[in-house]
């Protein structure tokens, strides 16, 4: 068991540290390994015991002493908690049949986000507004730091483990089988349109409510230029004060929030958020102004 | 001159330090005292001089050894150039008077913001999104880091210098005087609604195009109660996987992308954003889907 640099083990469990995140393990349904508790992380064992008592959790509980769990830990100082868990295996299929709660599809793509703390906060924001799912490209230019990783796990805070994660896929496969399934693809800008090409659009300009796949690129060069233009969509969060004034994080908040924004507008059943009754909504909630 | 502690000199000038702070000082019209440059720092002058020789510019240009310039700067790795620089002298009149780019004002009050950093970005990002203007409260518990400080500066990109600024102001005279000037202020909650109070409203579900005030709080605790519970309306940015999900720095800039998109939104005229408007807006840009 080797929590340290983030690797899955052969058979694809990825070592997860710390109360909290070992709780979202055990919550999230993941197939569990093992869960290892040092000498002083035992503390732990009864926040988490509700877990890892019930009778369909099968796996062993391992005790360890504190210096050989600091050996094995990623932090630097470890709470003394930790488990093997196996990441949602997800197919492609999985991530473009909307669940439920969902209107439709509402997925991430990260291409070439290379610092793995933003990979992590990009998930956990896009999970927080109602993202149905994520895929992480592969390798070259778009290679994106792996969502598993200790870093990436913690600033998604658990995000990584309950939502559904392509990670590692082929961008130009991804991208083919998104356009055959009718997911409308939207570049997250930093190009300027050249001249005869589409504008760049301002988040409201674009319909959420359809099936849609957001691409996020690198944290400085953003998408590479061709898998900019070949999307359905660009858009750019619209600023006076110039670009670059939010970061990567920040951006995905506000991108996600406008998809959560028309998702809650529209109408249950609906695919379209209608003015009419966006305008009743807001009639209604814009409440008694205090005098 | 002394840069360090960010404290203004005595009368009420600040040091601004670093090539493109300068250059933004320079820029934002605001009253200089004098510019300052190192050995090293000189190569940046060219950059400068287009504002430095400005007949209207009438500063001194001084110069200093780099040795003399590390013991006033407040950064580790110094550029050389820095400035003292007067912040935009702004009454509360200023405040509420909406520029003619803007509907109405558009104001972010800080009242208990502690990170100088935060307090920095959340300044850039408002006014990014079209702020008319800020101001930061004084003391006690909502007491604010200084805007002017090196590294709020630093982390405004010199949003700190352009846009108008009331800091260090009486919160509970600031409040009156906005009751009193007809602007309504929107708290940003943390704390759930008790019994019989009003209910927290989604960003979307307030009308930005009136003349607002938006109140941030402090990073953990957010507002102080009263004032929180005192105010015209209480937002919360809904998110399905619980609170806590955006550092105060995203949470800003997804609230104040909102007042951006509804009083892009809005006709040109108007106060109210239309339903009609948006929809047909949204139409036209809603573009030909690539297939």
């Amino acid at each position: 068991m080797a929590l340290r640099g983030g690797l899955p083990t052969e058979n694809g469990f990825v070592g997860v540290e710390g109360v909290r995140l070992v709780e979202e393990a055990l919550r999230s349904g993941c197939r569990i390994q093992a869960v290892l508790f040092s000498e002083s992380g035992e503390r732990h064992h009864e926040r988490l015991s509700s877990f890892i008592n019930r009778p369909e959790m099968a796996f062993p509980v391992l005790r360890t002493t504190d210096r050989l769990f600091e050996g094995l830990a990623d932090t630097e100082h470890p709470q003394g908690v930790a488990a093997l868990a196996h990441p949602r295996e997800t197919s492609f299929d999985d991530l473009v049949r909307a669940p439920a709660s969902a209107c439709a599809p509402l997925l991430l793509v990260l291409a070439g986000v290379q610092d793995p703390g933003n990979v992590g906060t990009i998930l956990r924001t896009a999970a927080a507004f109602g993202a149905t799912g994520a895929a992480t490209a592969a390798s070259g230019i778009s290679g994106t730091a792996n969502p598993f990783s200790p870093k990436a796990l913690r600033a998604s805070a658990g995000a990584a483990l309950h939502l559904p994660i392509l990670a590692g896929i082929s961008l130009a496969i991804l991208l083919t089988q998104l356009r055959v399934a009718a997911v409308r693809t939207l570049a997250s800008s930093v190009h300027e349109p050249r001249d005869g090409e589409q504008p760049l659009l301002a988040p409201w300009e674009v319909d959420w409510c359809q099936p849609v796949a957001l691409l996020v690129g690198n944290e400085g060069a953003g998408l590479p230029e061709e898998i900019e233009r070949g999307a359905d969509a660009r858009i750019r969060i619209p600023m006076t004060a110039g670009v670059e004034s939010l970061n990567a994080a920040a951006a995905a908040a506000v991108v996600f929030y406008e998809a959560a924004r028309q998702r809650n507008s529209a109408p249950a059943s609906g695919i379209q958020p209608s003015a009419a009754s966006q305008s009743s909504k807001t009639d209604t909630l814009r409440s008694p102004k205090k005098t």
